[in-house]
């Protein structure tokens, strides 16, 4: 006789709960990044899990929470990518360009793309402060590790500001255009981009 | 009495239709931009210009036609900047910082951001071979200054490829950020960017 109980603890209860939301999130997000936010609806969301619409409001109230879900998800991924770059060793170029090929490794990822595609636009007025305040941290936290590289001066001094736009440019954009089917992996194209922002544009030495 | 004729000529009734069909395309695309298309509906734009939504019928067929020519503005536009900087004397690297800075401007003005704020998957798809035509026409420019510029050794060779999308990416990106009520004016942006491009993030000489 089988000796596991068939009732499921309050933990096991917890944990299914949340795979079973992360599910809807991945589905989700891979069709709003494939199709537009606009044009996905949460039951072809259901469909392709091979549930309801009703299925899914057990988890998420509706499509406008599903985007604030999978746009947090990819924000604070660059956020912790961002806090583990902080702690490297090394000079402020070296956490610098750490902290820039995670990033654009996370953008050419499910949710990383997802915050790259969607407008501020595309979010509900009432979701667009919580957006506004992670998206500030991302800034925020590339701007410090520009400082800081300008300041023991393994970087030459640069308008802080620009920079980070510029940087953060280059490396967004990947969302658009990468193909996960394409000859490099993410990790290779992060390398050779942030190389290149790194190294500039410069006749050979 | 006046002797001048109260009927138009061809010539004026051409060029009087192609300034009105041109200021409906500033409107649209300057909501498009604010609030995003799918926000935008053509009655908006009709009333924001004293118009009715039957006038602008005269002129463009539909909300998708209406973005279309916005983007192919935009897009032209571009591909008129890559053809200016290649007549430039100096350099490959001369050649491709003009480009570069024009190009970085475009993305500021109103039919530039629609370019970058449209998503292909905003398109109707009767749209896209026209609009990836254009861009492609763009990236191969693109691709075509870099390459001139590592051939005449003004810059290290490079990915030719990956340095003409992470150039792009980061002089799109304004068409995102760029506050027109800024400090600095679109020319003095783009020419930090550029010159960070082009020099890198290194320890100063």
């Amino acid at each position: 006789m089988n000796t596991v109980s068939p009732f499921k603890t309050a933990d096991q209860k917890k944990a299914e709960r949340a795979a079973k939301r992360d599910a809807v999130l991945l589905a989700a997000v891979r069709m709003f990044n494939e199709r537009g936010f606009h044009a996905t609806s949460l039951d072809d969301v259901a469909a392709s899990l091979g549930i309801s619409k009703r299925t899914i409001y057990h988890y998420l109230a509706n499509k406008d929470q599903v985007l604030l879900e999978c746009v947090t998800i990819g924000l604070n991924q660059l956020l912790e990518a961002a806090a583990e770059a902080s702690r490297e060793p090394g000079t402020g170029r070296d956490r610098l360009a750490k902290f820039l090929r995670r990033y654009a490794e996370i953008n050419m990822e499910d949710f990383g793309r997802c915050v790259i595609r969607t407008g501020e636009e595309t979010l509900s007025p009432a979701s667009i402060p919580q957006y506004r305040q992670l998206k500030r941290g991302i800034d925020n936290a590339m701007r410090e590790r520009i400082a800081e590289a300008v300041a023991d001066g393994s970087i030459a001094p640069v308008d802080v500001k620009i920079a980070a736009f510029t940087l953060a440019g280059a490396l967004n954009w990947p969302a658009r255009w990468h193909n996960p089917d394409g000859p490099m992996t993410r990790e290779e194209i992060s390398a050779a981009m942030v190389d290149l922002l790194m190294q500039g544009l410069l006749p050979s030495a």
